[in-house]
């Protein structure tokens, strides 16, 4: 089913205006936003609490020797310091991760990472720890960094990890999907075949908000309430019971306002698991919240592929197959920054939206002393370099085959009739409608008309370049396995109560970190149970106060936990209808739902609201036979598949050919996300990713030294885009409902940070054409794009 | 269905020892309490919070003339003075009550009770706001206090409640109950008829924690969090929605830990609502708290029952009928402090345990210059006056026949084979034996050595008295439309969740006051899902965590929540059967359920605990088709019919002839309420009733002077009993579970209130026999007692 431009998402800005269900409307959140009356992690304060500093370990690879914290204990203002050692006695020195492996919540043998977490203070308040941090003497035994993920596999290479039994070398594991065989045969037999080596740098989600927690531990009943700046509260919870012994129903878990995740805060870091520690040896609250260094250091990196990517066509541009080799560089703990134990989504969609004859992709992934990598920044369990990977390759063999980029993908496009699609690697993909998608994007640009300018300015010594992206993501975590955290599904829970007097609350699993869950929810109800969105407050962020689930992350709010919302609100509209129809002394066929009332069909002077029934339902009168009281229901969800969104972006640059800086003129973005709850939502979303993505392509990477010194611990070093760097956003969409999502949406969360790097980096490259570049690596600052024009070589990552 | 001390209530005073389910087991919630880390009301401290301070009227009756509050307005540390006049601007200066009458929030056209909410101040602190209460000038024109019900109904009395349209006099009611023609019939053929007038003095439930609330108003998204000592904060919730126009699903009502409640903390009082708007007008967390003497002179009385009583028998003791006509005078404004419409309570149980061949009553209420009364105190909508009139009435007529108490109320109960028995009055009493507890109590008590010793006694001039008291209860207000307040009826929600690591938190609609809730319903869902008590976690008391339902009052927790809990239990344990049978390859028939386990019947060996099932259900593993994710449910449970505890009390006084001060020598209590979750809470629960019952018997009143002045505004001048004057309780108990209940459990919170006063009295007036006395008005003190040996008139009430 496709219908593009035809969703009627008609503009109510004015709230007072807007009539049930979906619709452009503005956030429900933003007053509390735009007035300083968010509650964020750093805001909660409670009567008597302390504040913890860590300690971080200034060399990337040593042994420990030995830690003096006598000074620091006798600071006045401190109440406790805390080392690896005190940990190990408690049982808490390490921690398992969220993809199988363990972790130092702090060290205790040896550092492995610039960063890494040595002890913590615990003070009155955050200065008088932060001083105190400078009293502990730590001495240590330098051993040699590895930093180059190349390097790790080296034999001669020192193991990072010896505190893993039996792991003789820094292999973190070695994975691989399609087959190898028939791909090499497709490969020997196709007429082009074309290789390029392609590194996605290290990058760093770089939240507003840096990553904090709040603990507090009760003594007397034992139970542990943990403000803590995390997207998936649920998951950490039995996470906490599980390694802490703590019994689950005596942990409490908030998300308060976060302010901004990206991915970045899935995972538990040791400074979560430290202010718990500090609150149980201290009996107080205790606060920990990361400075910007810490964050840019320490915290949560992703990406970090070295790739080479094969791509194998027809002469007249028939692509039959793609083959890829990764080198996956995790840091010196796997996954402690990712949902990740398995590099799924890579898997999933590295063949693109094409129809290919055979696809393979081997991927090895090491250990080195970096921070730890691999975090799910925008990128649902890696789709983000998958697409970066194939739709440069796609560019590459246009290059070659001197087609325009934009036949060839058409031309190999999956076609609508082909779907459900099984790729080549076994996936689903849900739904599509590509062409279209791609022929709004053009007519948005002027495609054809740019090609021309381009024509003429090149003519004219100029450079400017049209990048073109395709793509198509995995996302809504479904119940593939192999996307599994814990081991607990990958089912969302949600509840829906209509009050007596026709307000209702619905409670969600999931977590906002900014994505304006508060809104699309209370839309996503009201369209299915006729209660306006004002009158429906949205729970969540609080495991005491929302049912089971796994949290946002992959874009999965609105195509697991919106599913969910839609279909309890259905359960309660058919007790409603039961309800109605004693009301109204008719069967409940005769009835008719007219968004928001019930009318006896045939009959229209005779019907109940929804706010009628609610009161009814809660004793104002009596049930038919067999009905129970209340007005309410529950939903544990776990959707049949993933959804898979898709767009098309065209970015156009122009390169000063003075300074090699590059310039995003124009940048066209056109998605399908399927049903659109609040067009204007969806667009801040892609607003926000689009920028992402011209800070991937053209600014941020997270460098290091042969020391293993982090280069980018601040904004001044690790540089984000701004308003001057990015354009005035074009928008457009299409919409291709997914067929097993019960309101047809799939989620856009992630897409704009995953298609953008490809289109401005393959826009640069075509910029650059006239030096007869096929390929430059990101981020294509000015020194980088300087070098190319001149031949270069690429510089070592 | 009896089963008489076959209840298999082991004792468990360790709960380290304690197994799944029923039985004697410390409470939970007890080392918070014990060590000093409970949370009131009157702990919670927000930042920026304001004190609320009530001006409260002088006198009875006056009419407001002029109120300047410019001085108080003028205190540097004052924010806000308001007036009734000021309220009146809001629309806010009346609120309806629980009862279908309207009070005033503060007075804007005269007072009508001494202690009436006039203006409040909201000040930086709670003394400048006591301060500037002095500042206040209030002009008043005095009226006539009406403070005599009989002199109320005498049409030349004032009007108190002018503001009631078309209201020409000061009636609230006259409603009536029973056959009055077949009674007079009986009357009228009957050998013997005693008729006696009987009062039931007003008296005070004196919680140790006064009222109070913490009103905190969100003015960015128009949230009310109000933290308040209410039994009901559901009912409150949707009864702010209504009056004060504030979204129902922006309100969250807390009711915290609460020192005592005993039906006084149900209604809405001024206060509550004045904390409300002094929150919404200043914009910060406003506290206000009771002080005890407005606690015991303005908020929730109880009883103040004028009652004529009259039985009708054979000469052989065969009772035939009771007719009844009572007075009951409800102060100023009716059923503020009572969730009651209507006294069903007292029409449905004034019948007593006895099978009758016909009964009436008759009932006028009306308005007096009296602060508020009629409150619920462990009244069960006034069950506590109609137990009192018919065990009076019994033992005036076993004085005129000469009987033995006991014998004459054994001659006629109602018999075990008789139940479910509908009395004369149309209520349905669900179960009884009542011939076995009597005989079990007269066991305890030695009845016979009693009275062999009495007469001893008598003849060397002692007074001695053995008073009996049988009495049947009906408690947790079923679906009977004349016991439903707010139009809401009278169901309650109960939620059960199990945690992926077998913990449960299970949510209830009603509030503890004290009663142990966080342990009797980890027991009752222990005892039915096979989780120790220990790993459940009892949630309640707060509207946003936990379902709708009415609170608790009436006895109804166990006998509505209870039950509702449990059958929510069994509802999670039939969905863990299921995913059992997934995880025992076996069908659902061949599982076995053995507390906290599945069993393949015939191999023992294959099992999975709840625990396995519960981390099954989160996604470790396959569920069975068509079987939803997670381990929870939700209930909404609407009793069929109300429960009837009953118990057997015998009381053993001495009288000091020289004082006539009364010593409770012995007191012997056998309770039968069904199933017994926790039998010591139970006997917690019957200490603390049978305590209140020696104060109502012998010490507890509130007077008046003729000016209407309250002469008990201090626990100086109203007395409650202490350790000092009561004896070592005696307690036994059989069981006649509720047929119509899961588990068969009634409801216990009352009984010993309700049953302990005509016990009292009736062993006070069995001492007096000597004097020729065959009544005496509580509260029976020395000068009562005096007054009665030398046949003084009763004392005007």
């Amino acid at each position: 089913m496709t219908a593009v431009d035809q969703h009627p998402a008609a503009a109510f800005e004015d709230n007072d205006q807007k009539p049930v269900g979906h619709g452009r409307m503005l956030r429900k959140e933003d007053p509390r936003f735009i007035r300083g009356k968010g509650r964020f992690c750093d805001d909660v304060q409670l009567p008597g609490m302390l504040h913890l500093a860590i300690l971080r370990s200034p060399v990337a690879h040593a042994r420990i020797v030995s830690i003096d914290t006598s000074a620091a204990e006798a600071h006045p203002k401190v109440k406790a310091v805390v080392t690896g050692a005190a940990l190990a006695e408690m049982g808490l020195a390490w921690m398992p991760t969220l993809s199988g492996d363990v972790q130092a919540v702090l060290a205790t043998d040896k550092v492995r990472f610039q960063g890494q977490e040595v002890a913590f203070v615990v003070a009155e308040d955050r200065y008088a720890a932060r001083d105190a941090l400078e009293l502990i003497d730590v001495e240590y035994d330098l051993l040699e960094p590895v930093i180059d993920a190349r390097r790790a596999l080296d034999p001669s290479a020192p193991v990072i990890r010896d505190d893993l039994d039996g792991k003789r070398n820094n292999h973190v594991f070695d994975w691989e999907t399609g087959d190898e065989a028939a791909t090499e045969a497709v490969f020997a037999a196709a007429d082009v075949a074309v290789t390029q080596d392609i590194v996605y740098p290290r990058v760093h989600p770089a939240p507003m908000e840096t990553c904090g927690s709040v603990a507090d531990y009760d003594r007397i009943d034992g139970r542990l309430t943990l403000w803590s700046t995390t997207q998936a509260p649920h998951a950490h919870r039995t996470l906490y019971a599980i390694v802490a012994g703590l019994p689950e129903h005596k942990i409490r878990v908030i998300s308060p306002d976060l302010g901004g995740g990206f991915g970045g805060k899935v995972p538990i870091y040791p400074g979560y698991v430290c202010s718990i520690v500090a609150s149980i040896v201290t009996g107080k609250p205790v606060k920990w919240m990361e400075d910007r260094s810490e964050n840019l250091t320490s915290t949560g990196f992703a990406r970090d592929y070295i790739m080479r990517g094969e791509i194998a066509a027809t002469r007249d541009g028939r692509i039959l197959a793609v083959r890829t080799n990764v080198l996956a560089d995790h840091g010196a703990f796997n996954g402690v920054a990712a949902p990740v134990k398995y590099p799924a989504g890579f898997f999933g969609v590295f063949t693109g939206s094409y129809d290919l004859e055979a696809a393979y992709c081997k991927m090895t992934a090491v250990y080195t002393n970096k921070a730890p990598g691999g975090v799910a920044y925008a990128c649902s369990f890696r789709i983000t370099e998958a697409v970066y990977l194939i739709e440069r390759l796609v560019d590459c063999l246009a290059y070659e085959l001197k087609m325009d980029p934009v036949e060839l993908r058409i031309k190999n496009f999956i076609q609508p009739e082909q779907f459900p699609y099984k790729t080549k690697t076994g996936w689903v993909y849900d739904s599509g409608d590509y062409e279209p998608t791609m022929r709004k994007a053009m007519e948005i640009a002027g495609y054809d008309e740019l090609r021309a300018e381009q024509v003429e300015r090149r003519a004219r010594g100029e450079l400017m370049g049209i990048g073109i992206s395709f793509f198509t993501e995995a996302v809504g975590a479904g119940p593939r396995k192999d996307m599994d955290i814990l081991g607990l599904g990958m089912a969302d829970g949600c509840e829906l109560r209509v009050h007596p007097t026709g307000k209702a609350v619905v409670r969600l699993s999931v977590q906002s970190q900014g994505q304006g869950h508060e809104t699309t929810f209370a839309q996503i109800v009201a369209e299915e149970i006729g209660i306006p969105p004002a009158d429906i407050d949205v729970v969540h962020g609080d495991t005491d106060q929302t049912p089971f689930g796994l949290g946002t992350y992959g874009s999965r709010s609105t195509p697991v936990s919106g599913a969910a919302a839609a279909l309890v609100a259905r359960k309660v509209r058919d007790k409603a209808r039961l309800i109605a129809s004693g009301m109204l002394e008719v069967s409940v066929a005769d009835l008719e739902w007219q968004k928001g009332s019930f009318h006896v069909k045939g009959d229209p002077t005779k019907s109940v609201t929804i706010q009628d029934i609610a009161m009814r339902a809660h004793g104002a009168g009596d049930l038919p036979e067999g009905v129970e009281g209340g007005l309410e229901a529950q939903i544990c969800y776990n959707p049949e598949n993933l959804t898979y969104p898709h767009g098309a972006y065209i970015c156009v640059v122009d390169i000063d050919p003075g300074t090699a800086q590059v310039k995003v003129r124009r940048f066209i973005a056109v998605d399908d996300c399927g049903t659109r709850i609040n067009p204007m939502i969806i667009e801040g979303q892609v607003h926000g990713g689009l920028t992402d993505g011209v800070g991937m392509a053209l600014m941020e990477m997270i460098a290091f030294d042969e020391d293993g010194n982090c280069l980018g611990g601040s904004l001044m070093d690790y540089l984000i885009p701004t308003s001057l760097e990015v354009p005035d956003w074009e928008t457009g969409f299409t919409v291709t409902p997914s067929p097993h999502h019960p309101i047809g949406a799939k989620g856009v969360g992630e897409s704009a940070t995953v298609g953008s790097p490809p289109a401005i980096v393959n826009a640069v490259v075509d910029a650059l054409k006239p030096f007869g570049i096929r390929h430059a690596d990101m981020p294509l600052t000015p020194s980088r794009v300087w070098d190319a024009m001149r031949g270069a070589p690429q510089p070592p990552i």
